[in-house]
């Protein structure tokens, strides 16, 4: 196996990419100057060492605690519970949510084998329990039947807690089309509707 | 911009590859060990050095000439014409060519400002003029407009050669639908129609 097929099969072990793609990025790395290839390189040995876990809410950071949990200007006292740390990302990139965050590490599945004691729901409690004051927490977790597991785990285990607890809206995506929505989906958007 | 920004930038650099796919694959490499991302990074900064191209076809390779123009079990009297490196690739593993390659480097386009000059058809030339004894051109080369301009000029130019010129077939493709393909492909089939 020569270095082309050795990067091949790693880039084939990269999510959303099959034999086909990892052969037409090598192909494409090998065709360009290697400025790219170097550039690649370099942030790839990095990367771990660069990249650590913020200890207060779980999600990716280069300096501990990470921006938003550093950041004065946030709402400290809302939490929104992610399943990943990309998820922290993803809801940052639509700069609606002032408060900050925090990072289950997965759902529970008992069929993988994930229980509640293999994510961070010990360090959520203390986190509710602790100085900061936390008045709400905004269940960001995805309309799965793990999603959902997890929403009512986490329902139960606080139903003492003085917080209030909520989840996101699950219902038809913008621009999509009454037709083609799925019989759940649809659903679960009567049970929910809002009054306008 | 921090170490983990750079890298999604990096990676949506690449074909196929979105910024929402590269997020997801430089999250995959931080959730997993840092095996991954050193074996990444070690295969990608020594890439340009361990693969070079061959002398006499053109192709990617570790030694000089390539195992395809090495090996004296192949036919050598037939060279398959591709437009890139990638295409030996995907050739080879049909396992239907006994002969041999020769990569052009792309395509006449002259709006994209590729001529003639630009490919590697005075190394084709010599190849045929030479003690090979070539018998047989193969034009395996995309049936879009700037393949078919390239085999007609090849044929053009090698017309006074005593070698014969063939190209792949177009139609149908195995498994297709007569109903969805397109009128140009179904029209093609049509010309190309073989007796059976």
């Amino acid at each position: 196996m020569n270095a082309l097929d050795r990067l091949i099969t790693l880039f084939s072990k990269l999510p959303g990419i099959g034999k086909k793609s990892a052969g037409r990025i090598v192909y494409h790395i090998l065709d360009n100057n290697p400025v790219l290839a170097v550039s690649l390189s370099k942030e790839l040995s990095g990367l771990h060492q660069a990249i650590i876990r913020c200890s207060v809410c779980g999600g990716f950071t280069e300096a501990d605690p990470c921006t938003v949990c550093s950041d004065p200007s946030r709402d400290h006292s809302i939490i929104c519970v992610v399943e990943c740390a990309q998820d922290v990302r993803v809801i940052e990139e639509t700069r609606e949510f002032p408060g900050v965050y925090h990072v289950l590490g997965g759902l529970i599945a008992p069929l993988e084998g994930i229980s509640p004691a293999n994510l961070t729901i010990d360090k959520l409690i203390k986190r509710l329990c602790g100085t900061g004051g936390v008045k709400e927490l905004i269940l960001a977790l995805n309309p799965t039947i793990e999603g959902d597991t997890t929403a009512l785990y986490l329902q139960k285990i606080l139903k003492d807690h003085p917080v209030e607890i909520s989840r996101l809206a699950s219902g038809m995506p913008v621009g999509g089309n009454i037709e083609y929505i799925d019989k759940l989906t649809l659903s679960r958007s009567f049970r929910g509707r809002v009054r306008v």
